[in-house]
């Protein structure tokens, strides 16, 4: 697989509203979208810095994976997530990764946030990290 | 302050042996340094990410942030903190945060792995996530 960059990455938070300000006002950061994720259970606010965005989320629900990410962090938001770039496509990473022995959380990629074709890798392939693969279909 | 992109992202594991060899054979990315960071008690594995590192790290010692990482993680790695490459001056940024009423582990820049000046600022200041500043001197 080819990865380009790092495409964004994925800051749990126990609130939007209180985080939002840490990112503008002391790191001076933009927000340019606040997104609802209905499937995944999640709000999502955008900043970008330089080629990477960083997508902080905020559960809806108490079973979204955000909200047992945080109760299994005391409580505590943090990063939840890393997702790559990929350029030969997310359906070409996912057969690899399959081919070397991986393991995946989706078989196939689907729609995410901003709609990117998405796919996460199970962390027991990954040393523990959640990695996310990502490919904008209109590139 | 003004942040030009993500520097690094800070990822603990268990074990660097067994955590290189899925970005290297998995991701297909390439491990350019291996250091030993003593007073932070830390062995680092670094890949390059398009503007971004990914750095690697496992703990040398059992009082280390990252071994206390690790366990407060159910025994698992994952993403410990994210970097941000400050242009105008490591100190000037700390400074700013300061003043906005923001906590700071480290009160002055210091040296981290790579040669870099670097600071981290208080979690409860960054809605949860260690967030780290850097800056390269001989740029």
């Amino acid at each position: 697989m080819n990865i380009s960059h790092i495409e964004h990455v994925g800051i749990a938070v126990t609130s939007l509203d209180e985080a939002i300000p840490f990112y503008e006002n002391m790191l001076g950061l933009k927000c340019f979208a606040i997104e609802e994720v209905a499937d995944q259970k999640v709000r999502t606010a955008f900043f970008r810095v330089g080629q990477t965005k960083i997508e902080l989320l905020e559960a809806t629900a108490d079973d979204s994976a955000i909200a047992k990410f945080i109760a299994n962090n005391g409580g505590r938001g943090g990063v939840q997530h890393i997702a790559f770039a990929i350029e030969d496509g997310v359906a070409n990473a996912l057969a690899e990764v399959e081919a070397k022995g991986g393991r995946l959380i989706d078989k196939a990629p689907r729609k995410g946030a901003e709609g990117l074709n998405i796919a996460f890798l199970h962390p027991k392939t990954s040393a523990g990290t959640l990695v996310e693969f990502c490919e904008d279909p209109n590139k």
